[in-house]
């Protein structure tokens, strides 16, 4: 049985569902299947050229502040961006491209880190390198191979699936099709597949 | 040591926080105190003239999905209504007249259920007088007073007061001047009113 998780680096609530959600789905038996992808083009669509959360700030001021609360009752450690949205689609490539790969679910958790503990610019090769460093042997290989045109490729496919099952924010969760968005909807996704199978 | 519920009765994720919120509080010895109020003219200052749910309907889709999950997980009774949103002014401003009247929480109760299980229109006085009819002896009355001046005034009043406190959206829980957002946040507005007092 498996969840399939859909998230978006710069999105500031995948960040305690990528946290969490190795464990939690271990607990029940499930195993994760690491979605990246981009939240940019999904927006774009609505009319939004930047993060809701920017466009209408009263909704942003609310946001970080739920974050952090959410944060701390999960004893997550965060500390609020000077940047955001940061621009996740190196990393999002990187994880695409090596999605099954066993270093896969580090590689998130430590990019998640730099962007909303460490506050560092998770969109340079120097920083997506420094994720891979303890993870794999050659990490310029690997950055180099999710920069090849297949690699592009493959994300914006990714990104077009995520519009096809009707996902429109991140963190998302998939138990076949059926749909849960938001971290806080991360224990009822893992209930649906244990009770539902998939 | 009380907390402040701010509801809409147009509001799909306002209905099960409606439904849920008094015996919760009562659990942990917290008192719930009202507060209907529009979201119509929130919406506007934002630029939009109709709910979210049906300006985005990727995201409108997904929303009666998670409602319906919601209050199966709840036990509580749904039914799509057949026109959304319903127009819950009069109901509002009966709430907001007599919101400290003892009969309240059942009158609130009672409209979501008109509104979100039997499917019927609450914008009528017909509906309303109906939702009051076990509770008060002269519904007629009541709804004559929620429709003078100083109980328009008193909404609207209340409405621009929901804007000062940063509420956005419904429902909302105000614990002193902590803001949590959405159905999915009622219990940890109930923790934090226990912990922090209010």
């Amino acid at each position: 049985m498996k969840i399939d998780f859909w998230f978006e680096f710069g999105s500031t609530y995948s960040y305690p569902a990528a946290m969490r959600i190795e464990n939690l789905a271990k607990q029940r038996g499930l195993e994760v299947s690491w979605h990246p992808f981009l939240l940019g083009p999904i927006f774009r669509e609505q009319g939004w050229d930047d993060s809701p959360f920017n466009i209408y700030p009263v909704m942003g001021r609310y946001m970080w502040r739920d974050v952090q609360r959410v944060c701390e009752a999960c004893k997550i450690p965060f500390r609020r961006p000077s940047r955001f949205p940061r621009n996740g689609l190196l990393a999002a490539r990187v994880a695409c491209q090596f999605s099954s790969a066993p270093w896969i679910p580090d590689f998130v958790r430590s990019v998640y880190l730099a962007n909303f503990s460490e506050d560092r610019d998770i969109s340079t090769p120097d920083t997506v390198s420094s994720c891979l460093s303890e993870l794999v042997a050659e990490p310029d290989s690997v950055i180099g191979e999710a920069q090849s045109l297949a690699a592009k490729n493959r994300l914006r496919k990714q990104t077009e699936r995520a519009v096809e099952e009707g996902i429109f924010g991140a963190p998302s969760f998939l138990v076949g099709r059926e749909l849960f968005w938001g971290n806080d909807r991360l224990e009822a996704a893992l209930s649906w597949a244990e009770r539902h199978g998939a």
